[in-house]
């Protein structure tokens, strides 16, 4: 099964972004098992569409999620939300996804059969009830083929969970649905003498919500985390990570990451209190990093995307402000189309910070806005703006800029309040409108 | 003057919405002269670039105007709104606008030149001081040619002002710049026996912010109106017009309306008080639909659009919200490359209903939101969700509706409260990639 899954994988995803952002090799976290395999949803036949993740450590793990704000709530959305508050975040030790169909805007019989992918799960893994977890992404507004998945899951269940790299990039892969690659991320950390392993894996092609929604992700670690600390850890890193990115804007009815920490690499719990605070710095501190990262991979594959955009709003009155200014510029379509045009058009840029909705009046003081390009190759910074005044732009130098994949855009508000936050997006292309003007098709 | 500005004018404005969407003829106001000339700001030599409207009538005009939000404001947004603020609306005689350069982002210099168009304009006109409002719209980041534009205010107020259609048009002409039509609209209503006038222009090719700055525009009529309930009219009117418009939910520099009522056409003065109630309710209502039909106009011309999309949101808790998820729709990627695409993608739609930040939990249900293609030849409605159940969409029914160039889309609620809004866009397509990808070349 393994070396199939493999051939299927280097076969779909034949793209040259693939090449450079699929990783090799990964490190693991111990105590989780993964796996995907095909078992009828995707219409080809053959496309995985089924993955899992098992908790293997004999100790219940910690975990936590968050959920799409949008207010048509797929079912799995609404059962898995509901069941991870009830139990508080403990005892949560396995996820079920199923990519091809989102499960949602289908009525009662969506929630028995989210229901029923949860109590099937726990069945076959011998769980206590209710230790699952449960995801969906595709279309929406069709039911799913709920027996194709309830006599997938022991099939993958019992025949092709595992620990390594190649079981990781399939659970990976049996995420994804119009992404052009899987998203796959790992990384160790030392804290308290231990080495801990963090993983991840997240799908969303585009922000293409809601025929095939949008972002769907999990991370786990072996490090000793309280299911509070974990939420609290969970909420700021995608704050930092997934809720600073932007596609084309639109958050979906599935939108879900998930978080679950098993503690099998041993050492001291991390709480979130007083003594153990410079544990708990460390594990968020690497938890956002290791976040951005996945996230960052899913702009990379932003639908019909040439550039990875970084938006960094620097001397803000507030991490609030700095975020709302980034965000606004991000989700510009001015803005995210003259970058696909290669057009050092500053006018664009300073005109979304001038209509970003910031708390206060003095957190954006034209005559204190400067705004530069920052080339990723390390050569000097272009600037665009100083202090509200415009520079004469050396326009072959922007255009030589521009060129490359990866674009830097620092906005320095300089009000003093020294606050600063970062937002990742893509440029938004012909590609863009080709593919989402004729998407059922 | 008068044969070569229209003979410029359909050379100028080939396409066929130009033919479709510019009046043949018009009824105007008493008591107001307006012209254009090309004046030598853009680069051509002939195209027309300054604007004038003067109040002809032996009375103060009435005046009120609503400027841009955006924090980075234009150098003649500035002027205008302290001047007319200062005068509390009494005693604005003439409007100057040039197009082709906005005037934003010019530092001191900039601010001097707004003062100066407005101090020729008055010489000229033998207007007391501060009797004029100025306007800008063109490249950001330039100063005016302002020698060019001082030497052609005399030309154009002393020899090419008039009150026939053919003024008026030139008037409307010389305000734009990437639009590919002129936007010129002319109604009369009947009030207390009296016969009263609206006449009004507005440019604005697609929020092609800041480059080309966004909207600008102004309407005047005859009717006696006190300052005080033009403003409040012009901000009720502005707010379900102007402000119920999205090409690419960019907002600019340089936005700007200006409202102006001489009372030419004689009649009681209508206030905003207890005592003329009724008649206030009579131009609120007439000047609302008025906007409304000017502001369509700029939809038309989006940069780049193909459709014109009329979200009709019903049965909200209230005007606010309703508005709020109309907005939404409308300016979501997703839902405009779909139009593009002739999509009858109703998850979008959905979608982008479920993430509008509106005010309360209440104001959308799921289980009580429905969402219709309504006609626009008048045939029956097609239903895409009923009460949060997606209908079984005949697609063959569907792609004909999506065929025409007009949509409605009937957004019901269904929360009991009873209010409604509507919002107007555009599809997004290739061609608005195109235009704003390489703007500035």
């Amino acid at each position: 099964m393994r070396s199939v899954s493999i051939t299927r994988t280097s076969v779909r995803f034949v793209s040259d972004k693939a090449s450079r952002f699929v990783p090799k090799s990964g490190v693991y976290p111990q105590g989780f098992s993964v796996g995907g395999i095909h078992c009828g949803i995707k219409k080809d036949g053959k496309s995985l569409d089924l993955a899992l993740l098992r908790n293997d450590f004999g100790k219940d793990a910690s975990a936590a999620a968050v959920f799409t704000t949008n207010k048509f709530k797929a079912a799995p959305v609404q059962v898995s939300s509901k069941l991870i508050k009830e139990k508080k975040g403990v005892g949560i030790n396995s996820i079920i996804i199923n990519s091809g169909n989102a499960n949602a805007v289908t009525g009662a019989q969506g929630m028995k059969d989210a229901e029923d992918m949860i109590l099937v799960t726990d069945s076959v893994l011998e769980n206590p009830v209710n230790s699952t977890l449960v995801m969906s992404t595709g279309v929406i507004g069709n039911n799913l083929p709920i027996d194709n998945i309830l006599s997938g899951i022991p099939k993958l269940a019992l025949n092709n969970l595992g620990s390594t790299h190649e079981h990781w990039l399939t659970c990976a892969t049996a995420i994804c649905t119009t992404d052009t690659f899987p998203k796959l991320v790992s990384k160790q950390f030392e804290l308290n003498g231990h080495t801990y392993t963090l993983a991840g894996l997240a799908k969303g092609a585009g922000m293409i919500c809601p025929n095939m929604a949008t972002l769907l992700g999990f991370f786990v670690t072996d490090a000793p985390v309280t299911p509070s600390a974990l939420g609290q850890i969970l909420k700021y890193s995608v704050e930092r990570s997934f809720n600073s990115i932007s596609v084309d804007g639109d958050t979906s009815t599935n939108d879900t990451i998930i978080a679950i920490a098993n503690g099998a690499a041993g050492g001291p719990v991390i709480d979130n209190n007083s003594s153990t605070a410079e544990s708990f710095a460390v594990v968020q501190k690497e938890i956002t990093g290791f976040a951005q990262q996945l996230a960052q991979l899913v702009v990379r594959d932003g639908e019909g995307a040439t550039k990875f955009i970084n938006i960094h709003v620097k001397d803000a009155l507030s991490y609030k402000d700095a975020k709302i200014v980034a965000s606004s510029v991000a989700n510009s379509s001015l803005f995210k189309t003259a970058m696909f045009g290669q057009d050092a058009n500053w006018g664009r840029i300073l005109c979304a910070i001038g209509y970003s909705k910031v708390s206060t009046a003095d957190s954006i003081v034209p005559t204190k806005t400067s705004v530069s390009f920052v080339p990723t190759d390390g050569s000097e910074e272009l600037k665009l703006l100083i202090n509200g005044e415009p520079e004469v732009v050396d326009e072959e130098r922007a255009s030589e800029i521009l060129k490359s994949e990866d674009l830097d855009i620092v906005i320095d508000l300089g009000t003093g309040g020294g606050q600063s936050a970062n937002f990742w997006t893509c440029d938004l292309t012909h590609e863009y409108v080709t593919i989402n003007g004729d998407y059922r098709s």
